[in-house]
């Protein structure tokens, strides 16, 4: 297994290249690409983050989740591990990933379309916010874990990195607008910013957002204050 | 039964009492709410368009379709009658509501979140122009039936009179911009606009799109050009 993050994302890769064809046609670099970071756009399959008492009550004592594909964020991963969630109205949904590494709390995450197929009413908070939200029961190959509460429908927002921010002129906790282009063009108000020297400049939106807009890897994005 | 649409649409009673309660408070109407229409923003899951020659195949010779409920739309109602989808990931969309009466042409609407889980990798299409679209398996309790084409993801649109045409300033085939508001706010650009005199004024927008911005029935809605 590499190290995580050991080589460079494509994302990067293409934002020097951009910038590096601009220098060399003479022309003026066009605002988003003069950042010092390119815009990764990436939709959130439905996932959960588990604690890892809970992991040990799912997969056995002791048990450690084991990294099967490093995320954009630094350490962030999706385990091989996964889990199957149990529904209010009798159905499931398996094969939900846990994306490592533990926690400190339980948390599913689902857009409106899964949580409506398996009967779920779910609020739309910010991740880790999960007072007072509805509770489930997973189910892995060594036994059950109840949640009390933690599933959620995650709030879309972007991790920036404290320079990405004074770049795009925002704070912490304001809203910018993401404009998405092509044949399915969105705009999403409301995009939650969230600042941290650990983040890496990336948009977090859900399936639902992602299949509204049709957001493909050549799709047109746009970050706007 | 009910006939079609004896009963007056809720939201033609709002949009009247809006009316009289800002001329009765002797206050100016805001744009939207002078119109001759109220704006309906419906939300179109999954279902299918049958020729009378399927409805036969698949529930039994001279079988006709029973209006489950009318919908807004003059004379279009969801059937009692529903088939199961069979998509090539051999997994399949039970369920699956007919919409009458039947047409000249077999036609299954699906959101992309649908679509990725059967299978089908389906293209954009406005309704009707199915030419190079994949096909599928529909299964009824009296047989099956093969369509050659027909699975899309239908174009967002506004149905309109000739007269909500002339009063938003647009024309049969332009587009125009859908605002919602609300915790999830998303503008969708590219929303067709589509006019004939049978039509009343209506958005359709499909799940991925309504669970997208958590349409409510309060959920402020706005056309603009």
């Amino acid at each position: 297994m590499a190290a995580p993050n050991a080589t460079v994302h494509r994302a990067v890769v293409e934002h020097l290249v951009r910038q590096a064809v601009y220098r060399r046609l003479g022309k003026p670099l066009p605002r988003m690409a003069s950042g010092s970071s390119p815009l990764v756009v990436n939709v959130s399959a439905r996932h959960c983050h588990l604690t890892q008492e809970a992991v040990e009550a799912l997969f056995g004592k002791g048990h450690k989740l084991t990294p099967f594909k490093w995320l954009y964020q630094e350490g962030q991963f999706a385990a091989q591990e996964s889990v199957t969630l149990i529904g209010p109205r009798s159905r499931v949904i398996s094969n939900l990933r846990i994306l490592g590494p533990c926690r400190t709390l339980n948390q599913v995450e689902l857009a409106y379309t899964d949580a409506i197929a398996l009967g779920f009413d779910i609020p739309l908070r910010l991740s880790g916010n999960i007072e007072g939200t509805p509770g489930g029961m997973l189910m892995g190959p060594a036994g059950f874990f109840e949640m009390s509460n933690g599933v959620i429908r995650a709030l879309r927002h972007v991790h920036m990195h404290p320079d990405d921010a004074e770049f795009y002129g925002v704070k912490n906790g304001e809203n910018m607008n993401l404009r998405i282009g092509g044949p399915c063009a969105v705009n999403f108000d409301k995009l939650l910013v969230r600042v941290d020297k650990s983040f890496k400049l990336e948009v977090h939106i859900d399936t639902d957002e992602g299949n509204a807009c049709n957001l493909q890897p050549n799709t047109p994005c746009e970050l706007v204050k």
